[in-house]
This record gives C-alpha cells, structure tokens and sequence, in this order.
C-alpha cells in the first residue's frame, strides 16, 4: 500500500515538475518566471527523494507510478490553464488539497515513509507565493473574483473527480490510509473545510 | 563584460531547463520523461548558481539576462522540435556548441568565475545521454540518419545566425572574451571542427 502512495506522490511531483514548468510562460515578467522554474525545481527534487524510497523499498519506480498515470495526466489536461492567474489559482487550489490529502494519509505510515512525506509538504513554497499573487491580483481589479472563482471550483470539481477514479481503483489504498471505508466522509469534510477558507483567505467565493 | 556573459549563462540555463520540461512530454516512456525532467532540474540549480555569481558582483539578475532574450528565444522557436528524437539531436548538437563556447571564453575570466564555469560545463549530462540515444536510433533504422543530419545542419545553422546577432549587439563581449576580432575565425574553427567530430561520432552527416 505504501509502493501505491509513493507512486501516486512521485508521479504527482514529475507532473507538477513539468506543469509549473509550462506554466511559466505565462509568467507577466522574467523575475517571476525564474522564480516558478525555481519552484519546480523543488518538485523534481521531490521526485527524486519519493523515488529514492520506492527503491529502497524494493519497487519499480516506473511500475509504482503507472496506475495513477490517466487520472492524473486528465485532471490536467482538463485544467489546462490559459493565463497567469488561472495557472497560480490552480496551483494554490489544487496543489494545497494535494497537501491537505497527503498529511490525512502520512498518519498511517511507518515512521521513515512518515517523516518523508512530512519533510516534502514543508518545503513547497509555491502555494504561499500563489496565495499572494492572487490577493494582490484581486485587489487591484475586484471584479475578476468571480471569474477566477469559477475556474478555481472547476479544478477542484475535477480534482474530487479524478481522486474518485483512483479511490475506485485502487480501493486498498484509500482503506487503508484513512483506516476504513467509514472514515471517508470525515476525511471529506476535512479536506472540505480547509480549502473553503484557502479560497476566502485569497477573496475567492465558493 | 562578466555580467554579460553570466546574463547570457543564466538565461541559457532558464530556457535550457524550461525546454527539457517541454521535451520531457515527446519521450516514448515514463523511465525517459522522468529522465528528462531530472536532467532540467540540473540546469535550474546552474540557473540559481549563475544568479547568485551576478548578486555576488552587484549585478542585477534580470536587467543581466534581459539583453539576451530574444536571440535566445527566437532561436529556440525557430528549432522546436517534433520528436523525440528532433529533441535530442537538438540538445546534443546545441547544448554541446554552447559549452564548447564557454569553455573558450573560460579562459578570459578571473578565477572564481572561470571555477564556476568549469564546475558548470562538467554537470550537464544532457549531451552524454542524447549521444546514446541517438546512435542507438540510427543504428535501429539507418535511413532516418538522412533527415536528422538535415535537422541537425537546421540546428546549428539557427544557433549561428542568432549568435552572430549576439555577437553585433554585444561586441565588446566578444572582443574581450576572446581577445579582439582577430582571434574570432580561430574560436570559429574550433567550435566547428569539435561539431563536425560530434556529428560523426553518432552517425549524423555534416
């Protein structure tokens, strides 16, 4: 179970690696495309250190990623971003329930697959630089809240939707983590509540 | 004239790293994307050692790369690659001209930025592994050597052009790195014969 979380975390970081990459082009100037590419050299970091443990723990790293390849590559391609806000609220969005989802599950680790995963969440710096963009963004134009807000319930609309594919195919894993099929809802209602108040937090409305 | 030719290294590196995140998606296999997307990560940690080298002679970053960026975009647009295997002799072919490059105006620079230059050149394993690949390709389908031989010359004839047009806009860069006009022709010949061996040594036609 923990080879399936690994895979789904080594591929999530090679993918936000190469979105954050592209998304960089969008940057409104070279400072701040320096700083995304810096920030998805984090990712591949990351990747590499999830990898690292897959191996250490006797798995294929490319066998460990492949189950979770489709439904991550469609939450993208379905979220394509088409400006610079739009790829900072997907980020700050989607990336900060990732988190949220990976703290829910670390509880349920080995001690050394724990701290691992701990380690990772502290060290990604690109929601809080995000979350600035975008309230700086919102101030200096208020009506763009609605839009923006629309396209952030988009992502997450199609982030439950693709975490429910995997959650369907790979049904272990999701007992297991959060202890049990009962547990799910909670676990919801957590990841719920959090995001509710990252989107005010930013003056974006649910 | 050091912070010009550090611009131009830091700016190489940002594109270099944001192309091998594009490139990554033309790989035939996951072991080969994630490959790619760790060899990029190489290129943002230049990135960020180049950058620290400009803040460290009080240079500002951005103003230092700003004169360099559409040489280096243009040429980048005009060789977009189709396949992986366009990718790769892209890489191979320009990545190897432009550290031929630094490695000739090495010479010209004070020692903490000349060790950096070395430090630098000697961590790209980018070329190493397109080499590889592509003579494992030529040797699996010898009449495919014809058309990458063409894309090849497109390349390097595209990597000329916009150096030379670096090289009128910045001809004190020039001047001094390589000690005045008169020495030009003799770089010239060097950078072409190491090109024209590197053809060969995968099986590429000049």
């Amino acid at each position: 179970v923990v080879v399936d979380l690994l895979g789904l975390l080594a591929y999530g970081d090679l993918v936000a690696f190469q979105r954050m990459a592209a998304d960089a082009t969008l940057a409104p100037d070279l400072a701040r495309r320096a700083l995304l590419c810096e920030m998805a050299g984090v990712e591949i970091v990351h990747f590499r250190r999830v990898a690292d443990r897959l191996t250490a723990v006797g798995a294929d790293v490319v066998a460990a990623m492949t189950p979770f390849r489709s439904a991550l590559d469609d939450y993208h391609e379905q979220t394509e971003p088409s400006s610079w806000l739009e790829a900072l609220t997907k980020a700050y969005v989607g990336d900060s329930l990732a988190d949220d989802f990976v703290r829910e599950v670390a509880d349920a680790l080995r001690p050394a697959d724990r701290h691992l995963l701990e380690d990772l969440r502290r060290d990604s710096p690109y929601a809080r630089f995000a979350a600035d963009e975008i309230r700086a963004a919102l101030a200096d134009d208020p009506p763009s809240a609605d839009r923006l807000s629309m396209w952030a319930r988009r992502v997450v609309g199609e982030a439950i939707s693709q975490a429910q594919r995997v959650a369907a195919q790979r049904l272990s894993l999701v007992r297991t983590l959060v202890g049990g099929d009962q547990l799910v809802p909670a676990v919801l209602t957590r990841l719920t509540t959090a995001h509710t108040s990252r989107m005010s937090t930013v003056g974006l409305n649910n």
